[in-house]
């Protein structure tokens, strides 16, 4: 399971004044962070951002490449934007992402094309909302990839993300039930070893015990991690999380065991 | 996920004292205070026991009654042990366990067909060694049913134990990886909802730094618990991997999430 930080995002209020003043400092030191807290990837998430898109991701890309070559997620809905990100990054680039929205397919879809470049997917369906059950699910599955195909783009490319229900929702339990069920058989379903891809922070949002939010978070990495998930956006400043994923790739390594290896 | 407490058992010196002296009160300890921390099934864990075999297992079985009406495993591989205890049980009664070797199948099975209890069958080859791959496991599997079969026991009494390995073996992660797929499938393979059971503590067993040992078996407890298992054996006193266990299957409870519910 890959670690992808969701901590240089536009909510912070610091990255906001930062963006406004066009202060490269609070972005070197989220990523520099980061990157020693273990994040492998780095999602920029910058909002549907305004007027000045293009160059406000153009200033994030180009400030986050001065301290890592690490792969960078862009994470908007904003198609100015992600096209200004990739035009201008060194680091190899995923877009975050599309969804069957046809606004999103035919003016997001068309870069992952046109720059070569993987493709977050989510599984909502053409408004937005989040499917009722694992056969909806599997249908959106099915229908992103043959976008993919329609666009001349590789399925390949395709990263899936069955997106994570805050468990204070209703029926939020049911539906992470339902998301580890999808993540373990969509390669069968879609016939390919697709990737995947989930927001861990989301589990945990509003208020409540933190001791506890951090108990069901590591859990549920766990499972995730259990069910094959291929990536984990996540709060990368949380070390104890962090630990447990990185006993779970440990689990998944072929290395011989040792209680002094290094996690 | 039901928790089995391993925590009665005859390595334990205050235990092989207490059996040799007739002493209750240490049995009655370890059962009340295993109850406190969570336990749904006490482990009965006698070794193959002597030449007082019988009497033996209906002192363990007496003195455990007199604590708790809980479901009871009985562990050992003494065919008149388990017998002794199956005759003055009150409480319901599981047999731990059988394998392929042809001595089990002869003496240990046909008990479970006497006593109409639930017995657990062992993934072990009939010379009670640990299979080399998926295949060998599933097959031994198949084996199992078939010798429930022959002696005229429904299938749905057996209960697997794939048998953890511990990870300090030179391929222990392998083989725990192997069995986190075969718990996932076994249902499929063969057929019907078949329960399994897993000892948590073999996962550990050996030296090492305390505090990683307790993370592995509270991650691992959860890979388990995200595969489907029915049972999980394990010491009961470590509060954290039961907390742990108990968060598994409050994400697996149909409930509406609070932050505050009890755990």
């Amino acid at each position: 399971m890959i670690l992808v930080s969701d901590n240089l995002q536009i909510t912070d209020l610091k990255i906001e004044e930062a963006l406004k003043n066009k202060d490269p400092e609070p972005i070197h030191e989220i990523v520099t962070k980061s990157i020693g807290c273990g994040a492998e990837s780095i999602d920029i998430n910058t909002g549907p951002l305004g007027k000045t898109a293009s160059q406000d991701m153009t200033f994030f890309v180009n400030e986050v490449h001065k301290v890592t070559n690490l792969p960078l997620l862009l994470d908007t809905a904003n198609p100015a934007a992600i096209e200004a990100g990739l035009k201008v990054s060194k680091n190899p680039v995923i877009i975050n992402g599309f969804s069957l929205e046809q606004k999103k397919i035919d003016e997001i879809l068309p870069l992952a094309k046109e720059f070569d470049v993987d493709i977050i997917g989510y599984l909502l369906n053409e408004k937005g909302h989040v499917p009722h059950d694992s056969d909806e699910r599997f249908n959106i599955a099915l229908e992103l990839v043959n976008e993919l195909e329609k666009k001349g783009i590789e399925s390949s490319k395709l990263i899936i993300d069955p997106v994570v229900a805050p468990l204070i929702w209703e029926n939020g339990k049911e539906q992470n039930l339902t998301l580890l069920e999808v993540i373990k058989i969509l390669p069968d379903i879609l016939g390919f070893p697709v990737r995947t891809i989930a927001g861990l922070s989301n589990l945990t949002v509003g208020r409540g015990n933190l001791t506890k939010r951090m108990e069901f978070e590591r859990i549920f990495a766990t499972m995730l991690s259990t069910c094959g998930l291929t990536m984990v956006l996540m709060n990368i400043f949380h070390k104890e999380t962090v630990k447990t994923v990185k006993i779970c790739k440990d689990f998944n390594r072929k290395s011989v065991f040792s209680w002094e290896n290094d996690l």
